[in-house]
């Protein structure tokens, strides 16, 4: 009748597939009568059952039609256009090479992850919330770890935030692209030069113009803010990336000064202001200057980059924007993360993990002071005492290439400052970035 | 000496925040001398090396100098611009409106997710990975998650997927994101009219122009697709919201050749196509022409709108533009809701979880409809089988507004389809869309 036979597939699926290939292919022509459900079944050993889930299929896909007492019909369809499943050619993943010791790349290393608390309170949640980890999640995070975060923020920098104005995020990157929303993309947003290129692709990639302001000893230029249009500047004056400056009080108060004047922003990015070795972190340009910072922070240094957890703290005006944008969709983060994370918080784990993190650190950081010191005149080491990375500089190196070129024959990755401009930019030559986030005792005696 | 008192804090912050808001407030004027640290420690009964902590701190900030040998003088600061801290006023969170049915917003009901299974699933991956959870994850996502929706495709829709090209994503709107930042923000995106208003108004927050075409009964109008300029359609053919229009294969084909055409793409977005409660879910337009479709779901609907969980197919040329943007950024999704999906997937329990679903959404179903024809001539159902809402015509009532009042009137939330246009468009009125994804039995017998 219509030549068919059925494999081991589910029969109706592969009747459904034959007499779609024949319909396509022209085989069966528009308007021909299909043999009766009845007939068809007889034919081929089927139940009738097969048979009609198959044209039910064909129906409801418009490959048939069916008229009233007469039967099914083919309908008219161009299938010039169906291209032939196949298997796309395997296609290479970036990848990285490995060295002996990362200096651009760093991550926390894994066992100075307090895994088993971070394990024993996933569970905890997993019991204590239950079904309630279903629930939809507001569009700026879970209350309760909004008000874990206002409680840490309070007790470790002293800022008194309205928990509603805390948004969590996944990550900083994704965080970003929701300030450009709140802020408009018409908008100029100034970016520190040398930075950590993630930053100026976000506003790029987001579809947001970016100037680039010189960063200098004292943080970034003033002079070159004020005349670069910008209604936005993106700093981290608490320990500057990749330069390890920290902004000064004065210049943050001509900062803060300069946002009031164009009615602009200032997003402080306080990516690792918790590594502030000696003393308390400093003080933050939020609390300087609340009405006209968007103060943010992420959990990928001090817990783990696979977390992806962020969080922004949005000035009044900029959160009643945000309500009204995004009120009526949910967090990105799973509640899961957020209620472990709260947890962690609330019980002062977190804290005795970063107090532990940065004991390590320390040891870290003298340790490859130690190793840098061998170098002799060779080399200058800039240590603001905040953060995980210093500069070193190589006065009598030929260029930056030479620098990273003999570090690489030593098994070392490592980048420039030059490395970070995101605008031409002179004086900046011969200066090694030593992130030293990912660096263990063990890789530094090997080298 | 310096009319300092310590109180409860920690001796050094307190001692520090006098010193700095004296300097802001001009008691101590710019360049004068600071008492040294042992002079201020006796008169202040503290140790020297509290003094020494603060300055230090204040040193850090720049609100102090040292000049060696001759001690600490303060900073010239503009201090006129520092707002005082101050908590903000208490503003109202947007608060949904208590109905006794919700036919609008409707989740799948707590019950009937397998939450036991999916805890089960989450501490056997805490065990399971252990220390692994922590790695960052790779752009497009866990490579275990890719495979298992790569396998799950094809054993479901007969689709032969590289898994590489299937990119994770915390929901939907994320990944509207990502796709308009692949294709161009210049471009021009055709939206359904009308659709769920979060389509177009994601274009729109991610900066990039949309048109409106109509939606009639057999799908998106390709006429106007033609004439629209526009460079990607986003459609879903299974089961068009809020229409209920399954897109027959003969208009699937046009819209497949007007891709082709001009070198754009088909943004297939398959929200709800699990829910074809008979036969087996519609051949994809994926599978129609691979080159040219986008395909995208999420499991929103078919686990839990906290999940936060979607992915994408991307074609191979839009792959390779995407491993260029994002190749150095994490996926957003935390690595072990990706990995508990993954164990979700590859044990079967979706799929069983999926089908007892399907069972229960028939049960109300039916029960809706029978409700439904107790109203007799007053009303319509227009039913295509597919996905979680039907669209009901009450060709008697007056206005959108009346079917709605007389809704409430009953404690019924409901929208009709002239709420979901995107443009102006006649001819939709008086049909309500019942959304019955958040229905139970109990719900429907109190109406």
């Amino acid at each position: 009748m219509l030549d068919l036979s059925l494999g081991f597939k589910n029969k109706y699926i592969s009747l459904y597939e034959q007499i779609r290939a024949k319909i396509l292919s022209g085989k069966i022509k528009a308007g021909e009568r299909l043999p009766s459900k009845r007939a068809l079944a007889e034919e081929l050993g089927v139940s009738v059952t097969t048979v009609w889930l198959a044209y039910e299929q064909l129906l409801a896909e418009g490959y048939i039609c069916s008229r009233e007492r007469s039967g099914y019909f083919a309908e008219r369809i161009n299938s010039h256009e169906i291209s032939p499943r196949k298997q796309s050619a395997p296609q290479k993943n970036a990848r990285k090479e490995e060295y002996l010791c990362d200096l651009v790349n760093g991550n926390t290393p894994a066992h100075m992850f307090p895994f088993s608390t971070w394990a024993r309170l996933m569970r905890f949640v997993l019991s204590d919330c239950g079904e309630h980890l279903l629930e939809r999640v507001p569009c700026g995070g879970d209350p309760e770890l909004q008000q874990a975060l206002s409680d840490y923020l309070y007790r470790s920098r002293g800022l008194d935030i309205d928990p509603r104005r805390i948004i969590i995020g996944a990550g900083s990157e994704q965080l970003y692209g929701v300030i450009i929303k709140l802020l408009g993309r018409d908008k100029i947003f100034a970016v520190e030069n040398p930075s950590y290129g993630k930053i100026s692709s976000a506003y790029a990639l987001n579809g947001a113009k970016w100037v680039a302001v010189d960063v200098g000893e004292r943080g970034v230029n003033v002079a070159q803010l004020l005349n670069s249009g910008a209604h936005a500047v993106h700093i981290s004056p608490a320990h500057q990336f990749p330069t390890g400056v920290v902004t000064p009080v004065s210049v943050r108060l001509k900062i803060a000064e300069w946002a009031n004047s164009v009615g602009g922003y200032v997003i402080e990015d306080d990516y690792d202001s918790e590594f502030r070795l000696s003393g308390k972190p400093l003080q933050n340009m939020f609390g300087l200057c609340p009405s006209r910072v968007i103060y943010m922070n992420t959990f990928s240094k001090s817990l783990a980059p696979s977390m992806r957890l962020g969080y922004m703290v949005l000035p009044p005006d900029l959160y009643e924007r945000y309500i009204n944008l995004f009120s009526s969709s949910a967090n990105v983060v799973p509640l899961f993360e957020q209620k472990a994370l709260a947890a962690m918080l609330n019980g002062g784990y977190f804290e005795r993990h970063l107090s532990r993190l940065k004991n390590y650190y320390k040891g870290i950081r003298k340790a490859l002071l130690e190793k840098l010191a061998l170098l002799g005149e060779e080399c200058e080491v800039t240590d603001s005492g905040s953060g995980l990375h210093i500069i070193v500089k190589f006065p009598n190196a030929k260029s930056d290439a030479q620098i990273k070129e003999r570090a690489a024959e030593r098994g070392v990755n490592l980048k420039c400052l030059s490395d970070y401009l995101i605008a031409p930019r002179q004086g900046l030559e011969c200066c090694a970035v030593i992130n030293y986030s990912g660096l263990t005792k063990e890789i530094l005696e090997r080298l």
